[in-house]
């Protein structure tokens, strides 16, 4: 089912008028500009003068201003951020998952039994249109098919050796090149003003953490996942060896994106960014609630020429991912999150253009 | 069953002996003494000289400087240390279960159909010879029963209400002051030197986390324990919470500790430190069969006079915590660990001293 957004609904007039109300960011903006620090390369040069940038610049001078009553000490000044969708393009098939995909083939000639089994006979039957429409739950049965049994370090090179070589079909460019630099600027921007940064995602820890240093400067410990266990054994020369098994013990899908980044770094994030209506909408509300400055930004995916646009473009086929909801646009509204169109806000939506 | 270490087993010669034999160590001491950064206070001053104190100088000497072949880059450097019996005392009972025992009278008066049943009647009892006979999984039961259903904000409330009252029955002062002194110095050692510090407990992350910041200078996100689900819902005012639930999720308990360790924070870590043959042991050998320099030190409680002495001294009644088993010892000897004895090693216990 398509969300019912009416495409009027979503615009940078109705997120105008609903900052128009609040002077306390004015007020805010005017009394401590010089207790921000400015990263090298400026504060986010890649974003357009707008309601979205403005509110990320008035949220770091109030936290970071000794004087202002939202003041955050740097110890506690914490971020979280989504991946898919968030920092990099998740159309047409998470990234993971088509590393997963091409791992079926190899899979079903060791273990022919699985040729015949549903989902893995859509893969092999390569139907685009089809392994499109697969449920979380299939693409999860593959993951664990696909990402076990494997030593931690087996697993990472393999990781590592696919990206290098692996290509975005639209973009004929490795996925690490398809992160939005606009968001790469929020990152350095709230480090700068001393933000530890993180990831929660409903990916696989281990996949990204593979990545995130380079990609995003963001280090493997500070990267939460939904996460297979490690199992402590031994290999034939008798050393200690980790390896993931074929279970989840952290499901970071819908509310769990916010429940497991309690459980791993036990606070609630000063600012959080995401843009799914299934997996992030918890971790937004959560981090909006709390007491003193408090960010919560929503990037929207309404650039259908630059990247793609969801919703309510027709153009695109249905997809389960990605999808803002009308329940969650209308939260965001309620709530003041800032509303991040990437057609409006972006100046560019990549390092590479 | 009483460990069959001989006293004679466990001392500063044999380790001497072994050391003797690594010339790697000498080279590298005089070849970048320069490269090291020494913390306010000096180098480990609570340390006598000896090779504990040497080892621990020896790695962070070369692994910080550049021109050593075990160079490790500062955003690779990470320490790994248990905290009960390796940071701070455990006896005569866990500090957290001290916490739990306190509240099953209270929630015996909220659910008395506990009364009757183990192991709260045990507790109920006040004997306290069979209180500190109890299993693992009773105090798990315990901690279940006593860490749940609350809002993360009112677990963290309580156990922070607590800490600030509850007393030592030996020492008389408050469990956070209870810390090892030399073990607080190889922290701030270690991170004036680049690493970042990170806990790993049998005990509730939830529990640890509420002082570690205080007490050790590790902040929450880097403290990894013992796990129960936290669950996403809304309170009566409709505002989202989140609440412990009882049940385990990640159990740090034997190889847990390094298991859930990888699964929080993906790596390997450099160094580690720990005590206790049942749940330090797999992160301890772990730790030193990487590549390049690790190293792995063991906490001997060898000191009654000064704090406790486990094994072999019959002084103290039998106990399930913190003994060091005949295999662990035979492992540390042959895999090059450091043997640190609190009685030999360190000038002094406590900062209060």
């Amino acid at each position: 089912m398509k969300p019912s957004i009416p495409s009027s609904a979503i615009n940078r007039r109705g997120l105008l008028s609903t900052l128009a109300v609040l002077p306390a960011f004015g007020t805010v903006l005017t009394e401590s500009a010089e207790a921000e620090t400015t990263p090298p390369g400026g504060v986010l040069p890649s974003w357009n003068d707008g309601p979205a940038k403005q509110a990320i610049v008035d949220f770091v001078r109030a936290t970071t201003d000794q004087a202002s009553p939202k003041f955050v000490p740097p110890n506690e000044r914490i971020a979280e951020f989504d991946q898919d969708g968030t920092l990099w393009v998740e159309h047409p098939v998470y990234t993971q998952f088509m590393y997963c995909l091409e791992r079926v083939g190899p899979l079903v000639k060791e273990k022919p039994a699985l040729k015949d089994r549903e989902p893995f006979s859509t893969v092999l039957s390569g139907d685009r249109e089809a392994i499109a429409k697969m449920s979380m739950r299939d693409l999860f049965e593959i993951l664990l098919a696909t990402q076990s049994w494997m030593t931690v370090e087996e697993f990472s090179a393999d990781v590592r050796q696919w990206l290098a070589t692996a290509k975005h079909p639209r973009w004929k460019r490795p996925y690490t090149e398809l992160v939005y630099q606009p968001m790469l600027e929020v990152l350095s921007y709230l480090r700068a003003n001393g933000y530890k940064t993180f990831i929660a995602t409903g990916g696989s820890n281990s996949f990204v953490r593979e990545y995130s240093e380079s990609v995003y400067g963001i280090p493997p410990e500070q990267v939460a996942g939904t996460s297979q266990p490690v199992k402590y054994g031994y290999d034939k020369d008798q050393r200690p060896v980790l390896t993931w098994e074929p279970k989840l013990v952290l499901d970071n899908l819908e509310a769990g994106k916010i429940e497991n980044f309690w459980l791993e770094y036990g606070c609630r994030p000063n600012a959080a960014f995401g843009n799914s209506s299934s997996d992030d909408q918890q971790m937004l509300e959560f981090v909006k609630a709390g007491s003193g400055a408090r960010l919560s930004g929503l990037v929207q995916h309404d650039d259908a020429t630059r990247e793609y646009a969801y919703v309510p473009a027709q153009e695109l086929p249905e997809t389960k991912i990605g999808t803002l909801s009308q329940a969650m646009y209308d939260m965001a509204k309620k709530q003041d999150w800032i509303i991040i169109s990437m057609k409006n806000d972006w100046k560019r939506i990549f390092t590479f253009e």
